[in-house]
């Protein structure tokens, strides 16, 4: 479920405070769109009830009167972990153009793939004339598990290049951008995953996809490459390893990681056939907060659920 | 001009040839569209008219009654000049898929620029975690020269990203997947070249492209990366380099050269920020000289102009 909408009133008088290290251009961008003066967040617990915008809930906080907390994240299950949710709290999240980029950047590396990017960048270098096959992305089938924003923006970006595209969601059900939706664990997921060329994980960390993609998942596979721009502890990374050496999984692109960051001698580096970006795809831009939290704003300001806001239950 | 259409009466008696590195499976396909057998060119001078499927055409069928010469090439340039065109042959070409190939190619690489993708697999290469910056191709504008089949479906493509995409021709006109279209030498090309994100150039070479590119040009840039997927010629290599050298030119890919292969000395390989891939792009696969042939084939026995006949004045 999410946390109660605030009314007028306590909207009205709602003190509304951002976290130190939120960048001044966002501060005066929440200062225009709320008419108030916004106060950096000290040690202390705030009187009266108060908006909140960061990306942690520190405890002085917490235990103050939170009506609203706006993540400048899209990634909320780091927050959600950290403590039991203040009750009747309203949570909105920045997604700004994370679809967007996300999704070129998923399309940049299996475009990076087919054409040879590092083989031609390496032959360069080494002032090497040959010519390197290259494949088109069309026709074959990219298998996405996570239909939401992100997934879906994923999907249509990669239909506009012809590729195949399959849903993966919780339960049955259509989704925008897709040419074909299916259920996780069902018949047809495995159908999928065993025609796939790519498998692009844009699953958020909850109870019920940590460890998701393991052994029988990958044992599926017949030789796509996996792109994980989700959540690291969604990926057994021992059943990771196996398929990469066994072939079952071609080449892997993971922006995230179980343990980040990871250490130089962590195994992550040795994977065979394997790029780690350090979660850098779909980063927040401060102009993204601001629109994203305007939009709430005008949403709450109308008593209604602002389409950003998180079930702190499902925890997206 | 085109070549004249074989009539009727002709093409019922034409042998066909196929030079001696046309692959084997397109030698079948070829006797399946023509109900005849394909002969392969030997040295000798073919008695009566005759069809000719190859990449150069040698002396001995030049001395022949060449009526018909596909190329398995899209380009056409060297061909045309290795001597006069025997006067009167039709001249067609396979393009096949290599508008889609090469639009790829394009996009491939612009978004490895914006996303990091040579850093990041060095950053891997060398265990180190660290966030690097990406940007979207979104908003960016692309100035592609060339609004042929191969400028149009690169154009088509990259409006798919929401990269705005102004074509430049010889002559004003419109062009399909463009947001604008303008004359090359206009007023118009210069202020899109100082506002453009991105140069690409899907020029073929002829006598109007070679060194287009020259100074002119290049110093109208304001920080572009330049893409040549058409002819190496058409680049005047001191320019770009002057260019490169003062940030003009952010970043180049280069497909083609003026002179390929270069060897390992050649200045190419020390050109700052610059990767050249050995003539990679659009390479034309077996299957699409068939379906091309083919295409042709059947416009001719109606007695029509084929849609990828070469205007051998022109050169394309």
């Amino acid at each position: 479920m999410t946390g109660a909408v605030p009314g007028p009133d306590v909207l009205a008088r709602a003190r509304v405070l951002a976290a130190p290290d939120v960048e001044a251009l966002v501060v005066r961008g929440l200062e225009g769109i709320t008419g108030r003066p916004v106060e950096r967040a000290s040690g202390t617990v705030p009187d009266g009830p108060f908006v909140y915008v960061g990306g942690t809930l520190p405890d002085a906080p917490r235990a103050g009167r939170l009506v609203w907390f706006h993540s400048v994240n899209a990634g909320t299950d780091a927050l959600l972990a950290a403590g039991p949710w203040p009750e009747g709290a309203l949570l909105t999240r920045t997604v700004g153009r994370m679809g967007e980029r996300i999704a070129q950047y998923v399309l940049g590396w299996m475009l990076a793939e087919c054409q040879s990017v590092p083989e031609h960048t390496a032959q360069h270098a080494r002032a090497v004339w040959q010519r390197l096959p290259s494949s088109l992305v069309a026709g074959g089938t990219a298998v996405v598990h996570g239909t939401g924003r992100i997934g879906s923006a994923v999907a249509a970006l990669l239909r506009a290049c012809s590729v195949r595209t399959v849903g993966v969601r919780r339960t049955p059900g259509d989704a925008p951008g897709f040419d074909r939706v299916v259920a996780a664990g069902s018949a047809q997921e495995a159908e999928e995953l065993a025609a796939a060329r790519w498998v692009v994980s844009t699953l958020p960390l909850t109870g019920a996809t940590e460890g998701f993609f393991g052994a029988e998942r990958f044992g599926a596979l017949r030789g796509a490459s996996f792109v994980n721009v989700g959540r690291g502890a969604s990926v057994d990374l021992d059943a990771l390893e196996a398929a990469l050496r066994d072939g079952r999984v071609r080449r892997a692109v993971l922006d995230v990681l179980p343990e980040e960051p990871p250490g130089p001698e962590d195994r992550v580096w040795r994977l065979p056939r394997t790029v780690v970006t350090s979660h850098s795809a779909g980063i927040t831009a401060d102009e993204d907060v601001v629109t994203d939290f305007e939009a709430c704003w005008e949403a709450v300001a109308r008593g209604r659920v602002p389409a950003l806001a998180v079930d702190t239950g499902r925890g997206y």
